[in-house]
């Protein structure tokens, strides 16, 4: 056990070896392809197809964000309507809806999973709502049967945020299959990563086609513009470093499962500290490691992340605020705290801590250590 | 001169070369900062300031469209207003303009420049017209002062559309130094290319948190987020890639000048052929080499077009459609055809033919004997 002598964070990037990554340069450098859907972007989109187990199709953005604006943008929800989503996410989930000219309805979440409550949805369902968009919050999963009947009663199209699921499963079945469309993120931050970047995974092979031209501006051949596009593009450069981090992630999942077992076994001894449980049925995807500071707890979780901070541990209040308290939705009908009481509750309570595969288990002794009040 | 025995394109990416690339990225993979603002990010922007003689600010974004949506969401334009602009540009200028919940209205150009022709500006406007949108189309440059005076008449906005721009002046002044905000593009097809990349650039400093924040979610920090923002960040392989790219554009673009005055003296003895030619005031930035093929040229643009892709010769009809015929836009009142003769006229006229600082010389001359009817 001890002290880091500098900065730790909640995670660190997988990467390829420099030499694995010259080879695939190499190749495209001599190719003169560099962007604009080459081999490359591809290949490492037959290759997730399989590694997510999806029965459907995906398509590879720039990152998550821009896949998350075009998945609302191809399934053609009505102008103005409204999209049920959680507080309990990242900005980047309630800003697409906005970017679409859609509003963001907040609903509130479940305790365990921190995911949207399903008991909660119906009664956000009016004339104008158009959609459920789910977050499968930390790589954990929503309700998806619950949200699909739901769904099917009232009409709606059903989009999942799966920024932190990437490789999770439910009944063994990859989550990318639930629902019309689901956004998986692959930002450096995230288990697979090609530094920037994001799919979108869904059942309907039909909107293969229109999904390929809005992020490629619209553009099906030279001569013909289909919609109003945008530019999502994944390059070649960050399609190599994807395929060779393909060959990586499964090794990774693999010492982050080791290392939750060891914060798991140690924090569940300190009293007032709950870890969220999976159901038997999830397959995690070991995104992130948050833990609950309860009331009970030696000192409150404000105060936790000061004193881990003093020693080099940096930890993070995800998510606080939450999107309901941001300045442009916090005027919203349903960003009401009283709406919102599970997500208001955890919001001073959830802190994520330092969660990868490479992090020393003297660190996280010590980061256990602290936590204890030591 | 000689027949190519592979496809020659109307352009080939500047690259560096792969050992200082490695470098680089040697240094970026121990950071493990792989994206967010990180050091290459920050330095690429300071440099880019010096490059193209800014007096204001430059912020980088993953692609030049990302960077004219937040340009045009910055300056606050009223919903649903008009922004007039022209149809002689690629489709992510109107695309930006819709997916701000702004009106397109097109202008018609000028014969010379192909840019936006002032003198037909005024009759656009309405109580509704909220900005103009130059486009410095081949890094050819807008009547800027003309415009300057229309806008300030009006009290409208002015952004350029400078994606062919890269060290384009006027009057010696960097092009980024006019209107209120201008994007520049640095795919892979520029002169100087981040692979896909992009940047805005305005004068006024006191935009430049705004464009911070609406290139990252919003967020300023980690508990508070100032707007509906969304991912327009460049990564550091990116950034790096263009810092050392930096160091070669203008090499680039001495050969291109060489290429471009062989190519002025060949075709200008050809029967039919139009150059355009820059003012003098103007310093190009040999983007892209467009011939005018007039009506009596020994054939037409259609098929000069396919008589040359038979020799692998693969020319661009830049820009054919125009914006204004895409199925998205037709309907326009300003997507009249008799509102924009002088686009309608050159759509079926204008050939842009291979150019870039490693095109054979033999090559160019094949190209021209074929041009001259061989």
């Amino acid at each position: 056990m001890k002290m880091p002598d500098k900065p730790i964070y909640i995670t660190s990037p997988l990467l390829p070896s420099l030499e694995d990554l010259n080879r695939e340069l190499k190749i495209i450098f001599s190719s003169k392809q560099l962007t604009n859907m080459g081999n490359y972007h591809n290949l490492l989109e037959q290759k997730l197809k399989d590694v997510l187990k999806l029965k459907g199709s995906l398509s590879l953005f720039n990152n998550g964000t821009i896949a998350l604006m075009i998945a609302l943008k191809v399934l053609n929800l009505a102008q103005g309507s409204e999209v049920i989503t959680t507080p309990w996410t990242f900005a980047a989930t309630p800003h697409c809806i906005v970017w679409n000219n859609l509003k963001p309805v907040f609903c509130d979440i479940k305790r365990d999973s921190m995911c949207i409550d399903p008991s909660q949805i119906e009664k956000h369902i009016t004339k104008n709502t158009s959609a459920i968009l789910g977050v499968h919050v930390y790589g954990f999963a929503c309700d998806v049967e619950k949200i699909e009947t739901i769904a099917k009663k009232y009409n709606l199209k059903v989009i999942y945020d799966a920024a932190h699921a990437f490789s999770s499963e439910i009944d063994a079945i990859g989550i990318g299959n639930f629902g019309d469309i689901s956004m998986f993120s692959f930002h450096a931050t995230k288990l697979f990563n090609t530094i920037e970047g994001g799919a979108l995974a869904y059942p309907d092979k039909n909107l293969e086609r229109q999904i390929y031209n809005f992020r490629n501006f619209g553009i099906r051949n030279e001569e013909l513009v289909e919609e109003v596009g945008i530019n999502g593009k994944l390059n070649e450069l960050q399609a190599a470093v994807g395929l060779l981090n393909l060959k990586l992630f499964e090794n990774e999942k693999q010492k982050r499962a080791k290392l939750k077992d060891f914060y798991d076994k140690t924090l569940s001894k300190i009293i007032g500290i709950t870890i969220p449980k999976l159901a038997s049925n999830i397959k995690n995807s070991y995104q992130y490691y948050p833990i609950i500071i309860e009331n009970n707890f030696w000192t409150s979780r404000n105060e936790l992340y000061d004193i881990l901070r003093k020693v080099n541990i940096f930890t993070r209040k995800y998510f606080y605020p939450l999107c309901s308290d941001y300045e442009c939705y916090k005027n919203l009908p349903s960003a009401n705290a009283e709406n919102l009481p599970v997500a208001n509750e955890l919001k001073n309570k959830v802190l994520c801590i330092p969660f990868y595969g490479d992090l020393p288990i003297s660190i996280a002794e010590f980061i256990c250590y602290k936590i204890a009040g030591n």
